[in-house]
């Protein structure tokens, strides 16, 4: 068949401010746009029109040259966007994409864009520029896809804005399995890594470079300037698993996670601003595995995160490792660093086991501890004192510390001439930023420390003007604090314009109805009347609060099929002062079966809830950030809170936090909540239950298991300061002794007992 | 204690041809020399004066400069022996040594030259050229020690001549533990490594660089245009184990073992001779495992070995393996390789031991066949025909085969495109080389083959002057054949001049013992007398052969403590048409009980031997090359060969080959033969016991586990053509049936059973 195609595209010569002559083709849909790439030539500009772009999947192969590159360019930024089923393959030299702005849609294959078309037609000095993929995230958290797939050699991911992935799968993945993808040089500047929220469970990476299997082979992935602004998907920000990466001058803004050197050896973190401002305590620093990692002039501030999330977690390893497992520390060099305001910032042997024996196996025993470990010329200063910057969790005999300072007497376990206490003055620079008032010396020569010959400003070290710490400053005025628009495309604004929030009063069933349906995201509802019949579900799609605005609890009187609430996708539900009655025949919450993308949310406070089903139920595929009950009263359901449809054992869990405080449980037939996370993975801690405070009678008569309360595999659980009276159960519940779960100061009468199993026997996932 | 130390040393400045001035101060012992390097400055050149240097332990370190290193050398070269228990240790910066000569004894400590003195005092850019180490082995084979370590940067070892080493460890080690020591670029070059004899199991490598500890380390070191000729320690002559090697125009000649890619990834093996001339079977080639080597150019004639030992090995991984055992091969190049007149020259998946499962931990189990692996541009020929170049373990499925030649139509099971028949003609230049007659065109092009620019001969492989092989042509005169001249010293003849061969007749017992006590190794002793009575046991530490100078045979009847004969190291008997006789107090054969630093030899033929207790029992640390019984009697002993005493489970054991050929064993009261290797380790396959055509009756009456021949861990075994008649015991003998040993045509009446085990189990010996 042949097929000739009207190319309806401007074709005109330019006469650019250099001498080379440009030659712009303005195509106007995918046909032009296929047509115009087969038949592109160096120096060529392929212009995509102004306009949405829907379910295109484009092929962008060619050979440029290093002087003339076939552009692919927006025709105006922010103007053309990708839409629906889309994506890019790029295949061929010297291509470059331009303005490219991804939103409203998803790929319909493995990746947005991916930098080779197939085995034969791979990516090599291409580059992806000035483009935005914004929550074009799949459908179902289950479906995995990685937004950006680097292969090949010497290509450029920079200026670009990304964020929202909320699905299966690290956001950019570079891949090294074939002798043409490895000693690849690609550069990952300049880009601003907006939120990734929480995904619950692991594959929720921003970066991953290399996997075990290609965890020999030398990469030099270049990750520099860049900002992770809130990438909070999974325990890693960035999985480096491969040797000789490089990771500067980035900065990690409040990011629950770390960057963490998993698999491969030599990397160098050098440069990078971690800033936690206490604001969770997921927000880690560098975790160390491996050999050969220089870890140098870095700042970390406001880092609280413990172990596996401390400033510096430095691990065990096994013995003779699998491939795939904890290769034990050697041969690395810690030093130049500044731990400001952090709490206890160093872990050593992190993740050592030696006490489950009896439950892993012996490929699973990090029993190898750090060795041939240099930690030197590092600042630790708390203002307010922190007596323990070491916290270790076995021997500490391969570290050499040396002429480390820190301004408080050091209190831990592990005391050693090479972390002195001296009086130190900082000077506030910014809102994070301190330095020394005047220079720390003098300090350590280790071996090869000359190659440290910057601080984390790029002022030169030299014998005569050097200093502990990060910083030898001064410190000039631009380096103060960092700038967010440095970060990122020229053109894209990541926070997007507010609505007004408003408040409206809902006088009737009907009006609740329409006026939750017109509301904007932020928007909330005051109920003024005292009883509402409702006979159609609720459906939760945005931010949105529901309370009495009374002295009495408004009482919202269910009918309606299946249950009250519908969380949708990205709803975030907050109800307040509110009666809440079914007819036994419905849920209170469930969510969608499937396609809930995004994550919801769920905050109850001083409500009643009676006569349902289940108080909630979810699908296998979705996942709440957080849900909190307080001050809630559920009497007479069949069953409680159900949170345990991930039953992959992958490691994953239907929520991340999950509340329950001051509340009162009565006549609850099965089991009161069952929260469940299957599958041994400790690098991807996770599952948070707080029960505190509560009071629980007459619940459980049927309770599967005859456990009252379920909460198999979750990593954090608080069971504390409850009362339990009179439930027909065996159990109230089962802590995990390993992950230091205690029950403290519940009453118990008639009711079973707490058990504490000290390991448990879980799966494992590799 | 304050000494003083007369420096009797002449020193006086030489003004040499160039314009620097070297300063030379002669020292004539130990005290002088290490004062001589304690003052020593750049530009020194200390010379060791003529003579004997026994029991000294010099430390030589200093600060010399790359224009001016300080030099330790010999007065005269051959004339300065370094002798008794004596070492070198090597720290500071551009060291030479220059012209050692170490022979007549043993370290005392783990090495002889080893580049650091201490962990503060390494060696960098220092240089070991022009010395010869002889035979200078620990007087006990059981002790361990490496005679070269390279420690530091930049080292190197060339021009020396290195032979003779029996005892456990590898002859040059390179170590990388700590960051001083990677990215080493040593250079080990033209060197002349001399005979290292077989030793048994494992520890016998003449060079292993780096270990799976380290194995993640970037090395580079380099192993160059060395002449191996008949290292023959164990199955790995070089043993790789880090990262970056490179191994180019290396000649292995008749060398029993391959050079093996072990651990550590990204190696280039370039431009090597592997002649095997048919000279063994445990003569190899290449043996592949891990990720991104790099085989390009080698010639391999007359390899006849097999699995692990074929012209190229790739084997099976361990899936996720761990560190210590076998990562998959993958992203492998063999390419422009030349097999001539090999035997079944490429095994795929060596090592593949699925069907183990029931034996092995899964964390054996090398189920991971070799993927992304390029074989292209390779010349199989052979002038006989070979129809099965290809010997596969297991599916083949991850190579591609580009462009592969061969003379003989592939009756493989393995059939592919990549593999073409052709009639190839091949000029012979020398006794190994044949190059082709014309150009084999045209040539694959894969990923990053452009980097292989040259031929085995330097020729520059282009566009238009290229072919399929190792060799471009035309080749140059000088190329034809290797010069063994060129390799080691230029001063050391490497081949000891020969005695004249003398044959003595011995008349009486005394001269018997006289001429035996003064005759040169490689004499004859014949008997002319009937009988000769021995009192004392007759010593053997030379090759000696001794045998009846008339039709009958000639009695020697032992009334000797102990044993009739006692082999010494290097002791070498063959007996020939004699009658051994004992009184049953005495052995016929004993090794001495410690000191066998090295290996004895024992060859019978028409012998027989009567009335002794065991026919041979040899200490732990003895170890046997060959020992053959050929058409030899026996009879009424208490027990046959006893080559059990090796039992540290190291995969040792205390003969390598074991020959008994129709012979006839009669009235033997306890075990026949036994012959043990303890500890599994697969890849260093050893024990070859051939029993074949033998009579055995009456025999294994108080046999222990009622056994008669016991060849328990050994790995070669062939039992066929025998006869057992009325020998009272349960079993005959228990063969290994996942090693191929079978019982082939044996004749048994009224003596119990030959059994064949599939899967021995083993300790494990990692």
């Amino acid at each position: 068949m042949r097929v000739i195609l009207f190319i309806a595209s401007v074709m005109f010569m330019v006469s650019c401010s250099q001498q080379e002559k440009i030659n712009q083709i303005k195509v106007n849909n995918i046909q032009e746009l296929q047509e115009a790439i087969k038949q592109s030539i160096p120096g060529d500009q392929l212009i995509m029109a102004n306009g949405v772009w829907k379910d295109v999947q484009i092929d962008f192969y060619g050979k440029g040259t290093k002087e003339k590159p076939i552009v692919l360019i927006a025709e105006e930024k922010g103007k053309v966007t990708i839409e629906g089923a889309s994506n890019l393959k790029i295949g061929g030299e010297y291509l470059e994409v331009n303005g490219l702005y991804f939103k409203n849609g998803f790929t319909p294959s493995n990746t947005i864009i991916q930098f080779k078309i197939n085995d034969d037609t791979i990516a090599n000095h291409c580059k992806v520029t000035q483009c935005v993929i914004e929550e074009f995230t799949q459908r179902d958290r289950d479906v995995s896809d990685h937004w950006v797939e680097l292969w090949g050699r010497h290509n450029e991911f920079s200026h670009n804005y990304i964020a929202g992935k909320s699905n299966f799968g690290p956001t950019i993945r570079v891949y090294l399995a074939g002798n043409e993808h490895i000693n690849n040089y690609h550069q990952i500047i300049n880009n601003y890594f907006g939120p990734r929220p929480r995904k619950g469970g692991p594959h929720g990476e921003t970066i991953q470079i290399g996997d075990s299997g290609t965890s020999m082979a030398p990469s030099y992935t270049n990750v520099s300037n860049n900002l992770f602004d809130r990438c909070n998907g999974e325990v890693e920000i960035i999985s480096s698993k491969s040797n000789f990466n490089e990771f500067t001058h980035n900065v990690f803004f409040e990011s629950e996670g770390s960057l963490v050197l998993r698999h491969g050896n030599y990397c160098k973190i050098d440069g990078n601003l971690f800033i936690g401002n206490e604001a969770s305590n997921n927000i880690g620093g560098i975790r160390v595995i491996n050999t050969g990692h220089w870890i140098t002039n870095n700042y970390f501030y406001k880092i609280k995160g413990e172990a596996f999330r401390s400033a510096l977690a430095v691990m065990n390893g096994i013995p003779k490792s699998p491939l795939n497992r904890y290769n034990q520390v050697t041969d690395v060099v810690v030093a130049y660093n500044s731990f400001i305001d952090c709490l206890s910032p160093w872990h050593f042997s992190v993740g050592s086991n030696v006490s489950q024996t009896d439950v892993l196996p012996p490929s699973e025993i990090r029993s190898a501890r750090p060795k041939r470990v240099v930690v030197a010329n590092n600042l630790i200063y708390n203002q307010a004192g922190d007596a323990y910057p070491i916290v270790n969790y076995d021997k500490v005999d391969g570290i050499k510390f040396e002429n480390n300072i820190t301004n408080t007497e050091n209190k831990s376990e592990i005391k050693t001439k090479g972390l002195r206490t001296e009086s130190v003055e900082l000077n506030p620079l910014s809102d994070y930023l301190y330095a020394p008032i005047s220079k720390i010396t003098p300090v350590y020569q280790g071996f090869d420390f000359e190659l440290i010959d910057k601080d984390l400003f790029g002022t030169v070290r030299t014998a005569e003007n050097n200093s502990v710490g990060a910083i030898v400053g001064p410190v000039k005025e631009s380096e103060m604090s960092f700038d967010r628009s440095k970060f990122g495309t020229n053109w894209f604004q990541a926070e997007g314009s507010k609505n007004e929030v408003k408040i409206f009063t809902a006088s009737s069933s009907e009006s609740l109805i329409s006026i939750l349906k017109e509301a904007n995201s932020g928007d909330t509802i005051l109920l003024d009347q005292a009883v509402y019949k409702m006979e159609m579900p609720l459906v939760i799609d945005k931010v949105i609060s529901i309370l009495s605005n009374h002295n009495e609890k408004s009482e919202l009187i269910f009918s309606s099929e299946r249950t009250a609430f519908e969380m949708h996708p990205g709803g975030n539900l907050t109800l307040k002062n509110l009666v809440l009655t079914g007819d036994k025949t419905q849920n209170t919450f469930m969510t969608l079966d499937k396609f809930m993308f995004k994550a919801y949310n769920l905050a109850l406070e001083n409500v009643e809830i009676k006569k349902f089903k289940s108080v909630l139920e979810v699908s296998k595929g979705s996942f709440a950030d957080e849900i909190s009950f307080v001050q809630t009263v559920i009497e007479d359901c069949e069953r409680g809170l159900m949170l345990n449809k991930e039953t992959n054992d992958g490691g994953d869990y239907n929520v991340e936090f999950l509340t329950v405080q001051n509340c009162k449980f009565n006549l609850i037939q099965e089991t009161l909540l069952d929260y469940y996370r299957g599958g041994y993975d400790e690098s991807t801690i996770g599952g948070n239950l707080i029960f505190q405070g509560n009071t629980v009678t007459h619940s459980g008569k049927s309770a599967k298991d005859q456990i009252l309360i379920k909460n198999r595999g979750i990593v954090n659980v608080d069971l504390s300061h409850n009362t339990f009276e009179n439930n027909p159960v065996k159990l109230i519940a089962v802590l995990w002794g390993e992950k230091g779960q205690v029950p403290v100061d519940n009453a118990i009468s008639n009711s079973g007992k707490i058990e504490v199993v000290q390991n448990l026997k879980l799966k494992l996932m590799y």
